[in-house]
């Protein structure tokens, strides 16, 4: 059909706030949401403008639930995963331990019903969800002495929160929880042996190889962690149409850019960690069966009690097992072909 | 600062065209410039609409690039690999063999400089790329009969196109360029012995299983097969920025999403496969390895002859082997424990 005459369509000016959860120190997970920003600013000449505000800016880090909840705030950039305590539910949107990896976990989102079960258990909290970026398989942590087996982490205290903390403690540890700023003094200290952060990116800037050098890898608790744009639903639902579709298309575009800017920096920063002297390490596949059993035991027993929690895990549990059937034959053959055979340079 | 009113800037009705090179049938990689031309009409209310073209029906599928060149049509989608017979150099956009995955290509290409390098590369051809879509790494194709070793390649007939034909060639095998519906004729008539088309999705709709029950992986030759929307340079330059900033951010979403929904439809129709009869068989790493040498060998002779190759390779080259040394590390780690290990259900 004829498209309307442009005076008939004049869009109205909108004004936003981004209440991120993250520090401007975490440029690239924080960049996310300047990424939407900038696109949707773009996209309508100016019309439709979100201005970020890093954590502590306008509310806390973790207080952007609440915020949502009572329609204080019109939007978040966060990591559902902050908000387990209220309910274990929350993980999944982000990552629970011995996940899918970054496109399974894309394509659970947007393909195989996951963000619609999302949504349905977000809907209490006046939140409508969009993925909004991801780090990738994180690192497995930094250590002051090296671990060899499940025993070594007996009494072991690791800044290690959420799910990820509670499986650690089902292994022996201890797990603590602690802002990324107070990790390295606490390392120092002593007051703890051990502890995650991001990926070598991230991790080189905290400076935790000059105190404790080993490095483990995998980080099996987050074995990807995608960020999400969380709505307001009345704001939601007041947006234009053709704002809607912005706001769509510019966090597809921010979920995928994020982890792009990732692989692009972590390479570099983990070069420059080893050549500083970083001594890198695979958890033991003892270990890492071990985890596994009592990451699957948690959810046994939480899907028990906690209705919300099953009706996701179902969902995500199925789906796991059919995408990684499929991912384990062409796209694992080749890369462990091409990873244990670099071609030669002529 | 004040956003200028509405009526000054009312934006104009364009009418665009894309020509894709792939016909309705390969539905996923079809719909892909339809999920960006729905994306841009939702966005701009309509006011920007591009109609969608099957291969055939403005041009012939691989007659793109020569209507873009001439200014006949705006914008293609389209596998740039398909004009390696103009220059090799256009082998890197979609992929050429021993190739990166899908990640790690989008980050080659967005971060990476690759991106920039296509785009000097296509000025010649008066066209702007844009990522747009991709299939991951593609399965090894249908064998009438086991090929263990490279000897078991000598004389083969083998459908296989571009670069990996002639890496095909080099060990022995005799490859053909055959478009996909003339296959499975071919195939039962003995004309070829072998042939490769996608994954599992859009192999199974050709029925290439019935009469080749042999189905390899991994398709070696492509390690991810990116899409791209070419745009006719005039045309990109004379679009307003807004409309610009809509092509892009549909475009990245396009890309995302066509990699989302295989990775939804290739399990399933893996599994459908393998209930049929499928037989599937990994190729051998000797065969591997000396694909890959014909390969490398291959680049290096092109590199010496061809200066727009070699500063593709160069750049490409290097990309590959910083990024997989990151993804080796907690990527692959952690995907080879997985898979290996699969939770016990409880």
């Amino acid at each position: 059909g004829i498209a309307a005459p442009a005076l008939a369509q004049a869009s109205p000016n909108i004004r936003w706030r981004i209440a991120s959860s993250f520090p401007k120190s975490l440029d690239t997970i924080y960049g996310g949401a300047e990424v939407l920003s900038k696109r949707i600013a773009q996209i309508t000449g100016g019309k439709f403008k979100i201005s970020v505000h890093a954590a502590g800016e306008l509310m806390p880090a973790f207080g952007v639930v609440d915020a949502l909840q009572q329609g204080s705030i019109e939007c978040a950039h966060t990591a559902s995963y902050y908000f387990v305590g209220k309910n274990k539910a929350f993980g999944f949107e982000t990552t629970i331990p011995f996940g899918m990896n970054q496109r399974q976990q894309n394509v659970w989102m947007y393909y195989g019903g996951g963000l619609s079960l999302v949504r349905d258990f977000l809907r209490d909290f006046n939140i409508v969800s969009f993925p909004g970026g991801n780090t990738g398989v994180q690192m497995g942590g930094w250590f002051k002495k090296e671990i060899r087996s499940v025993a070594d982490l007996k009494g072991l205290k690791m800044r290690i929160p959420g799910i990820g903390g509670e499986v650690m403690a089902r292994l022996g540890a201890v797990p603590q929880n602690i802002p990324g700023g107070d990790i390295y003094p606490a390392l120092e200290k002593g007051t703890i042996d051990a502890a995650e952060w991001v990926g070598p990116h991230d991790d080189e800037k905290l400076g935790f190889y000059k105190i404790a050098p080993h490095y483990y890898y995998p980080g099996w608790w987050e074995s990807n962690s995608m960020y999400s744009f969380y709505v307001n639903t009345k704001a939601w639902d007041a947006l234009p149409k053709d704002y809607q579709a912005a706001f769509e298309a510019a966090a597809a575009e921010a979920n995928i850019d994020m982890m792009a800017e990732y692989d692009f920096k972590n390479p570099q920063a983990l070069r420059r960690l080893v050549g500083n002297g970083v001594k890198l390490h695979a958890y033991s596949t003892e270990l890492m069966k071990a985890a596994q059993d009592a990451a699957f035991d948690l959810y046994a027993e939480e899907s028990e009690k906690n209705p919300a929690f099953k009706k996701l895990f179902e969902s995500w549990n199925k789906f796991r097992a059919d995408v990684t059937l499929w991912h384990r034959f062409a796209e694992h053959t080749l890369a462990t072909f091409q990873y244990a055979n670099p071609p030669k340079q002529r």
